[in-house]
């Protein structure tokens, strides 16, 4: 077997972030995917730095794993080939705004239609339908009108953009859901469907707890900073050498933390102290307890301190120490190198969905522009060298 | 149809956040999602804040759509009673500590014998193997140690934690995707396979371009505030009545910018600023003359003026203006109501996985702790009212 997913072909017409993440997920586990690009340019992401050798590494990272082709969907011969090779394909995936696709002529009406068996995932800012489906959606617009910017950030701090695109990525994995979701209900129902991923709401729906509160108190939760609104202690603490995590979820562990670990076995019975909502009112006075602990220390000592009475702790890591760690980048192979055609020797991100027999793979680098059209449109539609040169020159690949 | 799931029957060991997250996903969806709690405790998020009459709105609000039971694993009628359920089951999922299902009795050698089609999803801190599987995770160690919080948070400023429990919410996510792929497989090999999710490989994952930035370099990224490190301009500005999106993520969108919003068309042709890592480079300075028109209006003008040109914009929604929005609230269903038994009518969050045919369907309020032991080991196992009572006096059930 060669992955999870290796009786599927998907067609990733996505640019960015969004969508392309779903299809190198969807492409680890075993997938055909197939990115189509506009001619020229392809991507926008191409633009984005950091570029090797002229090719953005950024691109590279999330579409390894897809051959790729460039189509002029505005062409007529073009348009026609897309429809060609959606009657080869599971599952199409695009994150246009709403419309373009009916525009061209190749909306999930006129796809279904060639293909019953097709699965046409949209990924876009706030969805096909609703009164803002037209705007245009970025990462920064999902996460400041989904509410993290507002939950981000220190206590009395500016709202704050997560530091990656957050938005982008659980849109990204809400796709990845929903379309093998449908892969399923295929089987039941015999036919295809559409799958309609809003950046906005999936930022809204990772808020777990918070719109709980609300809904409890009509409050609008304030930042925190690194403390958590449902459970204490659970915070970054001041070490001698920075900050250090240290995170006790339930009863248990809070009594080891003051009877085995801060010497203040005292603190179990303190009525401010005695339940998780009580702690996390009094959480400001707590801290001093522990920070009386923690700020005699490095991080080093607190975390092996802590960890060998069983209570979580970490280190805040930088990106070049995660690199280096020997259980993320050695044992969890989360960075896999591959030989990029001209970035040469590169790494890109490993993935963190383990399946145990068909375990994600990643060996394929990312395409250059239009690099497999000749492999592709040769086995797919059967088309020669000759015909490919005649295309290019039209300007439909 | 109930759902694109509909044939899959789940049994969710899970606690908290993480695995919750992925059962709610799945019944969503359909799947008949069955929670196994220990008695008289139950999850550890029932004692999660806020409360309303004694019940957590928190463990409700992740726990919908699913029939509760309780059942003590460590006791041998207790053990069996779970092996009879397995051989009835396609899912199990749970987020102990690797090996404590083993010590159990239960661990997927023992469950794979009994039915070799189960898929067997786990999520811990840190993945069933390598050095640090064996220390305890939760999502603030995740963040910590898969690097969002190195890159998150003002210029300068300190490290910061996601205003949610946003590895959680990406570990519960992968291991949906890890399970529908091992849905997809198990038609391929007949058979059911472990799937292993850790939080901090989620974490690493979502980071996209960062990790390209650093191979490129070797430079640790520091933290950017709310100006991203591959686009601009990507960022929030000063408005008069606060901060405010804007995001030009291609030179078309830059060029629209100068030219019919800022009234700076030269800036196009301004060296500085005539690519987009050169506008990376020099954003500080840009951001200067995009604050000289931002600074002059309120937020909706901003907002209204680009939106009007075609320039993503947006408001930073806190979760009281989300809650009440006509999009989001209204069209998209992002909030649901449902009678909880004990709570009352209250609101859970709505699900983002838009799946036209057969969508996700939230009407299924969280159980009570056991309330669903009578329905369940009735059909399931044939247990009757007596035995039921015996099974709770001898601490069970």
């Amino acid at each position: 077997m060669t992955g999870a997913l290796e009786n599927l072909t998907v067609l990733d017409l996505t640019r960015v972030v969004s969508g392309p993440y779903c299809g190198a997920i969807l492409g680890d586990l075993g997938a055909r995917v197939i990115k189509i690009e506009r001619p020229e340019l392809g991507d926008d992401s191409r633009q984005y730095a950091p570029h090797i050798n002229g090719e953005s590494t950024y691109y590279a990272n999330l579409n390894r794993n897809k051959a790729g082709v460039t189509l002029n969907l505005k062409h007529p011969v073009g348009r026609q080939m897309l429809l060609d090779l959606v009657k080869q394909a599971d599952i199409l995936i695009e994150n246009y705004r709403p419309g373009v696709m009916d525009r061209l002529g190749l909306g999930y009406d006129v796809l279904s239609q060639v293909n019953d068996q097709l699965i046409y995932g949209t990924i876009t800012g706030f969805g096909q339908y609703g009164p803002y489906a037209d705007r245009p959606g970025y990462d920064i617009v999902a996460q400041a009108m989904g509410g993290l910017m507002s939950l981000t950030g220190q206590k009395g701090g500016p709202p704050t953009r997560s530091g990656n695109a957050m938005g982008d990525i659980l849109g990204g994995m809400n796709l990845a859901i929903g379309l093998l979701a449908a892969v399923n209900a295929r089987r039941l129902t015999g036919h295809g469907q559409r799958v309609d991923i809003a950046l906005v709401d999936s930022v809204v729906a990772s808020l777990e707890n918070a719109f709980a509160r609300y809904f409890e108190s009509g409050q609008v939760p304030p930042r925190t900073g690194n403390s958590y609104a449902s459970i204490a202690p659970y915070d970054t603490f001041q070490a001698t050498d920075g900050h250090v995590v240290v995170a006790c979820g339930n009863q248990r562990l809070f009594e080891v933390l003051c009877q085995e670990l801060i010497g203040h076995p005292e603190l179990i019975a303190d009525p401010r102290f005695t339940t998780i909502p009580l702690r996390v009112l009094n959480n400001e006075a707590l801290k001093v307890y522990i920070e009386e602990w923690t700020g005699q220390l490095t991080v080093e000592q607190v975390v092996e301190q802590a960890l060998g009475k069983g209570v979580p702790a970490a280190p805040i890591y930088d990106l070049g120490q995660i690199v280096h760690d020997p259980h993320i980048a050695g044992h969890r192979q989360m960075f896999v190198p591959v030989d990029h055609p001209v970035i040469g020797r590169m790494t890109v991100n490993g993935n963190p969905i383990k399946l145990e027999e068909t375990p994600p793979v990643i060996e394929q680098p990312a395409p250059t522009l239009g690099q497999h059209n000749a492999a592709v449109y040769g086995e797919l539609l059967g088309l020669d060298a000759t015909r490919l040169e005649e295309l290019a020159a039209e300007g439909v690949i």
